[in-house]
């Protein structure tokens, strides 16, 4: 499929190299989480200031052992709350590199490229008035959630500073921000889930939209052939620039001006000019790529 | 042009429309920022911590007229910062909505869609190579710094709770803060109007890019009219219902299999297919938005 | 009651120059929730992308009159965000205010200082045991609550870019933000006026923290005072400074040193020096501050 | 001295105690920036899309070996985002932990509190005229400069989700952030420690403030004292809580009314009143918590 890069067409790659690198990313997200779930799993049972005046350390020892926490070593009246803080942080971090994947999802789904669509499944349809009408209404819905998470970060990171042994500052604040961020994170995990598992993939879409820009993407290659055939950089420049300018204003499909180009024919057999226009010759690395990130 | 909503065709719009909205959040803007501007642009004269004790308020009378600023009735050893909260925080909302303007220049631009073009002008090539690959880089620099403002206006709230008569943690912030973030709404908005004043529009494109759906968005009129040449609602939708299926299966232009129908042909005259699928229907009370806005 | 700056006594004020300062802040926070509250009241009734293609402009005029809205004069398929942005943003300003008054009652009711006391009522005790301990939690809830509103801006801010005539990525964050800012902010209203009215201030209090810094803060005044008497600035500082020193760093009250001094009383009278630690100097100018406000 | 929740006092503590509290969260601070800094000690050579199209993986290989980074296993024209965002939402974090800690020195160094003082060298001498007046302005100034850090994480957070193989977007924001939040932070971590260094602590003043709410905190063991000596909990109470209410409300040392009271003097000995006021019974567990800590 295209490769894109401010939007613009760049070079080709493929949809499996694209979602490789959401695995990727959902990778250290899991890394992540596995990481800052551990350390909030932890308490103190040291009394007012944290001194244990009133109950000494060992019935702190046997409250944790019991609600299967670890004992944190040392606190005020509360834990330090930028084990909290960084909680949160670790959750509007995860929504967003969810909110990655839905826009990706979103892009590709416009009537434009519709190269992918949500929740597509075997037999159903849309609007029966309007096929073509099919939204990415999950992915949307998870792109707005993940900002609802980066706003609980905000309101996470104010709540570490507490005077003194504490003060309840906090509370009226993660009494929303905590179990709010934790259920909108699953709620948004089970929703991606699913529309990963229905997604609707176009592979002749994606062939198609490669030629939108008329084949230009292969005027770098033919330019290179060239010069393997002998002509000067300033030739094959001269011989390919105005091939590539004419296709654009006219918008006319590269390869037909090229094959009617005595000077390229000169030069190139018909085969050497089909291997300038092969997008193969860009993925013969992605097997690699795939083994790089164990999913070979 | 097409409206797109979800990313996805929905009815004909125009692009003056899509400019007008702009131009009204514009003006939105500048109100917003002419308040907050005359807001700030006060000052204090009244001492160590506000009761003119050493220095009677005709001094700071004096002073203010001096400076062109007004006293502010009533301070601390310093301005209220709410005042400059405002002022930071509505700066961010004009970068704000300066990026959703070059957000729908960047999807306008897109390989697929290229309806607008930024800075193209007259003669102008992109690389000789990839005429295709012009990039909307100037949007995607406000993109960014749209982000940076919203940041500081997370920074210029904290800054206006201070302790007592004035605490001075607010100034560490402030240095960097204010003055950034007017000169970054001012880079901002010159680059923004650069973008504007050499953006390239394809009206070909626009229109060629409302047939990418194969017309069905004209299949709502088509069955209303079925309806008011008599059909029953049921008789009308088991008439187009299948036509606009497979125009979206096959990829036909549900006119050709409109006019190819002879349900549809025996009902409606070769003007009343034509009028059903006229766009201008849709666009019949646009002068009258541009006379709401002030631009007729 | 004594100024602080820094947290640092600075010269004296008094509790209700300090509460007009809130007032003023009050009040301004008032204009503010006014300007968007009436901004927000807007809707639209113009179709699917805006251009009122099925549903002619009266149609919106007779609904928005039923609603009691004013037509927004342009939109896509919704209301430009920016307004409801600027909404959130307003409240997120004032809860932040209301937190800056919070903090002030926090730190006067500070064990040290106890100026204040939230919730204090003729007859009511604290805990029987230990009636010292009367914590300002409603402050405290306020203060908290006050960043769960600026977590709600940032999140606002990025419900302002949506795609073409519209995606829904906004719907799914405003559903939460929007009614919940509202109501937050509405909930902190009403428990800071329950507060303010129930609100201990202690008079006595304040007079006795004036002398914590042992009455250092008149010798400025008792340094002019010797200039004014005849002495040189010099003489007049090196009379002045060496008692200042001494009463810092022997704790003993600067009046007594004074008093002992016999250059000071060899040009000063009793009159004369009663007049330079005579706080009532300070305060001339507050009623015609309150004035200002219009409080007088 | 002095342990305090709400800014109200609650048990004795030490400062030592307290210290070792910032000493933890300098030591999770570490740890977090040690990982994130090497997380973002990566990077990728492999082509406009990432598929190595025109420079093979040994390339890279050998690049970042020069370069002594980690190739990124995956990425697209350029590094996942969620990495820098990671590491400045850390940075972020760190200096919140660090405002905490200046806010506390802050707090503590209050007129009526004085415990500590900011940049305290012998010899050396605030205002000559106002010699109380020494202001903890290095702890403001890193109290706002932990504001602009949130700040920047919140548009770290938005740089993460670019279009497709890499939009520029976040280019014109990482220009600023990622520098100044690495510098920021670098420069808040100098001041800090130089504060610490530096700071003035006041034992004689911790032990003269644990009075100032009369002695009423030893109330409690008094009672239970009372208890183990065979009065019943009623009898205790209504012997004890009179006389806390007394001193609270005629500000009398709680020591000398129970010194003065019959019903305890007969049922203790001065020995055992001496231990219920003895501060020292709440710090029994102090040695134990340095060793959890580490740092016995």
């Amino acid at each position: 499929m295209m490769g894109r890069t401010h939007g613009v067409h760049a070079e080709p790659t493929t949809f499996g190299l694209k979602m490789a690198r959401f695995h990727a990313s959902a990778t250290r997200a899991i890394e992540r989480f596995d990481r800052v779930a551990a350390e909030v799993e932890t308490g103190k049972l040291s009394g007012a200031v944290g001194t244990f005046a009133n109950v000494p350390p060992y019935v702190e020892a046997v409250a944790m052992k019991e609600l299967g926490l670890t004992p944190q070593p040392i606190g005020s009246q509360v834990l330090p709350r930028d084990l909290h803080a960084d909680y949160v942080q670790t959750i509007a971090l995860i929504g967003t590199q969810m909110e990655e994947l839905a826009t990706e999802i979103r892009s590709l789904q416009r009537s434009e490229i519709h190269e992918v669509e949500e929740g597509f499944a075997k037999g159903q349809k849309g609007s029966s008035a309007m096929p073509h009408k099919r939204n990415p209404i999950g992915n949307e819905n998870i792109t707005g959630l993940a900002r609802v998470l980066r706003g609980y970060a905000v309101t996470a990171l104010e709540d570490v500073t507490l005077w003194h042994e504490r003060d309840i500052s906090h509370s009226s604040a993660e009494r929303i921000i905590l179990p709010d961020a934790t259920t909108t994170l699953d709620y948004m995990l089970n929703r991606q889930t699913g529309i990963l598992k229905n997604l609707g993939v176009f592979p002749e879409k994606m062939r198609h939209n490669m030629d939108r820009t008329y084949g230009l993407i292969y005027s770098q290659r033919l330019l290179l052939s060239l010069i393997d055939a002998g002509l000067s950089r300033e030739q094959a420049y001269d011989t390919v620039q105005p091939l590539t300018a004419r296709s654009w204003d006219e918008q006319l499909m590269f390869r037909d001006l090229v094959d009617a180009d005595p000077t390229i024919t000169a030069h190139l057999t018909k085969a050497q000019i089909d291997d300038a226009f092969d997008y193969h010759y860009h993925l013969r690395h992605v097997d690699e790529i795939f083994k790089r990130v164990g999913l070979a």
